[in-house]
């Protein structure tokens, strides 16, 4: 039954200082069926970070490799690091029946769309632009300057929701936390996946 | 901001049995933005049915005027009486806000899919024959006979979930229910009906 039994893929985006970590960690701890993918870098691992739980951490040679033979569902190179998804290891989680959620960047979730375009995409947005500079200012002494370089990133990202599939609006946490919730639920309930987990149930019903 | 928003169409279709009558009255209770369709009809009123609230009451040559309009998105004749689903009476109440629920069996789900391509259809199952065995009996005292004919008529409608979005099998009430209603959120959080929604928002946030 479980070989039978497939996740679904997600993508998930937003600007900083939408609250999208906090969300998708409440997700995971309710919803034993949700996971995050692990990246692959090539960057050094930092002191505490765990080969496999924080990045799968490989050599530069093996990372191309891998762009070779087109396993990258996205990637990218930052500051001379490439980072990016394998799709052979987020297939894997997949079969196991795991949801997989890719938490990346508008470009890098054009790049999975082209290649998986099943993939359901969720961009997450705050209430306002004054929600948006609190959340942005609140997180240390920095200078206006900094404030205002982060506000127009924040934009800029912004800018992309509306080639994703859905859009929570994350003004209430509780509320943003139901309303993401409901889009992992509902796909589950879609015509072909019932059709596949409950196989042998609606087999006999119907007999 | 309430004209620029706009219900959504649902039919939900299941085998007498299934219990959805029950989960769709639980579902109203609890989420006011869902209603159910009256329909129309040219039956005679039974006693305590009101009109408007139990069905539109109409005439045979008032109902077969809307046909004639084009203005049904399904309709059937039973035992001589009509029976349909009022497209503008429909398009009044999506108008307002509200989502539309029509409760109908897999015929007229058909005559409103091909109308209305948009339209959400959800079907509801019972989790095993047993299930369904019990719940049809628990009835009354009916004959065997009976109740094989009732199994039958049931087996016959669940035969066609397969046509519909979504599958939600109604083993424990209070999951179905839950999976009920993350069907509607998450329709609510489609990119477009959130751009309608939340227009002023978003494009304040963009400046």
């Amino acid at each position: 039954m479980s070989q039978l039994s497939q996740g679904h893929l997600y993508v998930i985006s937003a600007p900083s200082g939408a609250g999208k970590t906090s969300l998708v960690a409440a997700l995971l701890k309710q919803d034993a069926g949700v996971e995050v993918s692990v990246s692959h870098t090539t960057r050094a691992p930092r002191p505490g970070e765990q080969d496999g739980v924080n990045y799968n951490f490989v050599d530069i040679s093996s990372f191309e490799s891998l762009i070779a033979e087109g396993d990258f569902l996205e990637h990218a190179r930052v500051f001379g690091n490439y980072y990016g998804t394998s799709r052979s290891w987020v297939q894997q989680r997949l079969a196991s029946g795991q949801d997989v959620i890719l938490e990346i960047d508008w470009q890098g979730a054009r790049q999975v769309r082209e290649v998986e375009p099943d993939a359901v995409s969720i961009f997450i947005l705050p209430p306002s632009r004054e929600a948006l500079r609190q959340r942005l200012e609140s997180r240390g002494q920095d200078s206006d300057e900094v404030i205002a370089q982060r506000m127009a990133e924040a934009t800029s990202e912004s800018s992309h929701y509306s080639e994703y599939d859905f859009l929570v609006i994350n003004d209430d946490f509780d509320e943003a936390l139901v309303a993401l919730q409901s889009i992992f639920t509902s796909q589950r309930l879609r015509t072909p996946v019932q059709q596949k987990r409950h196989q042998q149930m609606l087999a006999a019903l119907l007999s």
